[in-house]
C-alpha cells in the first residue's frame, strides 16, 4: 500500500533540483521565454524523443552522449525550435554551454528548444539571459511559463508518494503543448524530475510504458514535431522507492499532464475520449481509435455539438480495420445512438445524445463487435480558433 | 493524332442519353434534389467505389447484378446517403424502381445516393419526384444541381473527341463533391457516359487508371466517405473508337472534374499542388505528397499565406519515409525556400515566397533528394468557412 498526495510547487518539491524562467529577449514583453532545471549533483536521465525523420538539432546534440550519461543541468527555450538547423544547430548548442560553463560547473548539460523551425538560435540573447537566472531558486512557475508557446496556461504538477515503511518520496513535472499533438508522441516537452531512489536499469522502461498510456494517446491536430521529447531526471536523494508505487505515481503525472494538454488544445473547447472495444485486434483498435481523434469531420462536428454518429461510423469504416455494420454499436457515454437494431435515431434519443455533446468532457464509445480488442484515445474539438491560431503562428 | 474539343452541354452532348434534375421535396426550397441519367438502349457500365468498409446500401445494391451486367437508368438523390441502413436501405431501393418500373420499361436499374448517413430514404417522395421528370430532356445542369450537397457550383463537363479517319465520339462527365475529400478515393459521386464505341473489356482498366490519376489525387479533409462512387456508361452510339484519344479524353475529363471539386473544397480559397520527388521509392512519394496535402498545420498556413516552410519539412519528417535534411529541398514554384546550403530564408527570399503564397493556385515541391520517385497530390488550405460548414452539416 501507498498514498499518493498531489503538491503545490511543482518541480520545487523535489529534492536535490531547482529551477527558474526568465525572459531573454526572444519572446516580446515580460514572459519568460529560457529557463533552467539542475540538481545539485548529477543524476541519471532516461527519454523519449520523438518519431519525425527530421529530429531537432537539441536532441540530436543529447544523442551524442553515451548511453546512461548522467547530467546535473537543463536549458530550455521557447520561440526558436532550432530544427532543420544542420551541424550549425547542434554547434550554437555547444557555443551556449561552453559560455554557461564558464560562469558554473556543468556535467553532459543538456538543451531543450520548442518554437520556429529554421532559424539559427540567438546564442548571444541565451547567454546573456543565463546571468539573470537564480541559480538556487526553486521557480517552478516561471520555469513552466518559459517553456509555453502557443498554450494558454502553464502546466506542472507534483505528487508526494509515501510508503509502507513510513518513508516518502517525489515526483514533479512541467510540460508544454497545445498543437502539432499526435498520439506518435504528442507534440510536446516534459520534464519529470523525481527524489525516489529508482535503479537507473528501471527508469528507461517505466518511462516509454508510462508515455505510451498517457503522451502517446492524445490528439490535438494530427501532426508531429521535431522536437517533441520526455525527460525523467532522478536525483535519488529521498532514499526511498517501491516499483509499483512510482509507477502508479508516474502513470498519473504523465495522464494528468497529457489531459491538460488536450485542454489546452489550440481554439479547443472539449475534451472527447474515443473508446474502441470489440476489435479484431489491438492494431485494429488502436487505429479506429486514433482515426476518430484525429478525422476533422468528427473533430467539427464535437465543436458544432451535433450528434451526427454517420461521420463517427463513416471514419471506423474509412480507417480500413474489420468491422461489420451489422455489429457496430456506438455510444455517447451510456446512450445507444447507433446499433443495427435501432437503425433511426429517434428525436427523444437525439435529444438526449445533444445534451451529452453540450458537456465539456465526454465519451464516446464504440463497440466494433467483432473481436476482444480495446484501445481509447483522446481528442478535442476543431473550432474557428484552430484556424486562426495556426493561419498566422509566427506572427 | 486526335483532337479534342470542349463542348458546352454536359452530358446532353452524349448520343444516345437523356438526363433531368427535379425537386421532389427532399431539399427546401427550388433546387433540384433528384435527378436521373437514362440510355435509349442498355448499355455497359462500370464502375469504381469507396474503399470505406462501411458501403452504402446503393453500392451494395450495384454489387448484387453480375458482372458485365447492362443498364439503361440511374436515380441519384442529394440529402440522403442511404448509409449504415442495413437491409431496409436495399429493400428501399428495390421499392422504389418497382414503382418506377410500372411507369417505364427499366433494365438492371441502378441508384447513387448522397447526403447524411442513418436515415432511411423518403421513398415516397422520391417515387412522386419521378413524375415530374421530362424523359427526353437533354437537362445535363439540373442534373449537376440536383447532385449537390455543401458544393457553391455544379460540375459538368463534355468533350468530342475527333479521329483522322473523320469519326468523331463524345465523352462527359457530372460529378459532385465538396467535403470528405481524401486520395483513397475522393468523397464524390461522379457519372461519366460517353457515346465511344469502347469494348466493354476496356472500360474497366481504363476508368481505373483515370480515376487513381485524378480523384485519388486530391484532399480536401482526409476523410473518405461511404457514397464514393464514379460510373462510366457506355452507349457506343457514334461506332467511332481509338483507345489512346479515349484514354486522353476520359483523363483530361477526370482531372478537370477534380480540380473543380478541390476548387470547391469547403471553405477553400487555394489549390496547392505537392510535388514530391527524389524519393527512396514510389509508396514514400505517395505517403509524403499524402500527408502533405492532409496536414492541419501545412492547410492552415495556406490559408494563412504564411512562408512557414518549417511545417512543410516537418510535415515531411512526420510522414515517415526516408529523408535526410541534408538532401531536402523545398521549393515554392522556382524559388528555392530550404536547403541545407540555405538553411535560413532571408528577408528578400521570405518576401518572394509571401508573393507565391497570394497566388489562388501554386505548387510546393519538395526534392527528398535520395531517389528517384516522385508523386503528387493536390490539396487546398483550411480555411474558418470548412469549421463553420461543417460545425452544424445538417442543419
Amino acid at each position: 500500500m501507498f498514498d499518493i498526495i498531489p503538491m503545490k510547487g511543482g518541480l520545487g518539491t523535489v529534492e536535490g533540483f531547482y529551477c527558474d524562467g526568465v525572459n531573454c529577449g526572444m519572446r516580446e514583453g515580460e514572459q519568460p521565454d529560457l529557463a533552467y532545471i539542475r540538481s545539485a549533483t548529477p543524476c541519471d536521465i532516461t527519454a523519449t524523443f520523438t518519431t519525425n525523420r527530421f529530429q531537432a538539432a537539441p536532441i540530436k546534440h543529447y544523442q551524442r552522449y553515451e548511453k546512461g550519461f548522467q547530467t546535473d543541468f537543463f536549458l530550455i527555450n521557447a520561440k526558436n525550435a532550432n530544427a532543420m538547423t544542420g551541424e550549425r544547430g547542434i554547434r550554437d548548442i555547444d557555443t551556449i554551454f561552453e559560455a554557461i560553463g564558464e560562469k558554473i560547473e556543468l556535467t553532459n548539460p543538456v538543451m531543450s528548444s520548442t518554437g520556429v523551425i529554421g532559424y539559427p538560435l540567438p546564442t548571444e540573447k541565451i547567454i546573456d539571459g543565463f546571468e539573470k537566472f537564480d541559480l538556487d531558486a526553486r521557480n517552478s512557475a516561471r520555469a513552466a511559463e518559459a517553456i509555453m508557446t502557443t498554450d494558454r496556461f502553464p502546466k506542472e504538477l507534483a505528487f508526494e508518494v509515501t510508503l509502507e515503511d513510513g518513508s516518502s518520496f517525489h515526483i514533479a513535472g512541467i510540460c508544454k503543448g497545445a498543437g502539432m499533438i499526435n498520439p506518435a508522441m504528442a507534440t510536446m516537452l516534459c520534464f519529470i524530475v523525481t527524489d525516489a531512489d529508482i535503479p537507473a536499469a528501471e527508469m528507461d522502461l517505466l518511462l516509454r510504458e508510462s508515455v505510451d498510456t498517457s503522451f502517446n494517446t492524445i490528439s490535438v491536430d494530427g501532426d508531429t514535431s521535431t522536437n517533441d521529447s520526455v525527460f525523467l531526471l532522478a536525483s535519488r536523494e529521498s532514499g526511498s522507492y517501491d516499483r509499483e508505487a512510482f509507477r502508479t505515481a508516474l502513470d498519473m503525472l504523465t495522464h494528468r499532464l497529457a489531459m491538460m494538454i488536450l485542454e489546452d488544445g489550440e481554439g479547443a473547447n472539449k475534451v472527447v475520449a474515443f473508446e474502441v472495444s470489440g476489435a479484431a485486434t489491438k492494431a485494429d483498435a488502436i487505429k479506429a481509435s486514433k482515426t476518430l481523434s484525429n478525422s476533422l469531420l468528427v473533430k467539427t462536428a464535437l465543436f458544432g455539438e451535433d450528434p451526427n454518429w454517420g461521420r463517427i461510423a463513416s471514419t471506423i469504416g474509412a480507417s480500413g480495420i474489420t468491422c461489420d455494420e451489422t455489429r457496430l454499436v456506438i455510444r455517447y457515454e451510456d446512450l445507444i445512438v447507433y446499433s443495427s437494431d435501432y437503425p433511426v435515431l429517434d428525436a427523444q434519443r437525439e435529444a438526449k445524445a445533444a445534451e451529452i455533446m453540450k458537456r465539456h468532457s465526454y465519451k464516446i464509445r464504440c463497440d466494433i463487435g467483432v473481436g476482444e480488442a480495446s484501445h481509447t484515445s483522446y481528442g478535442c474539438d476543431l473550432s474557428y480558433d484552430y484556424v486562426k491560431i495556426n493561419a498566422d503562428y509566427r506572427t
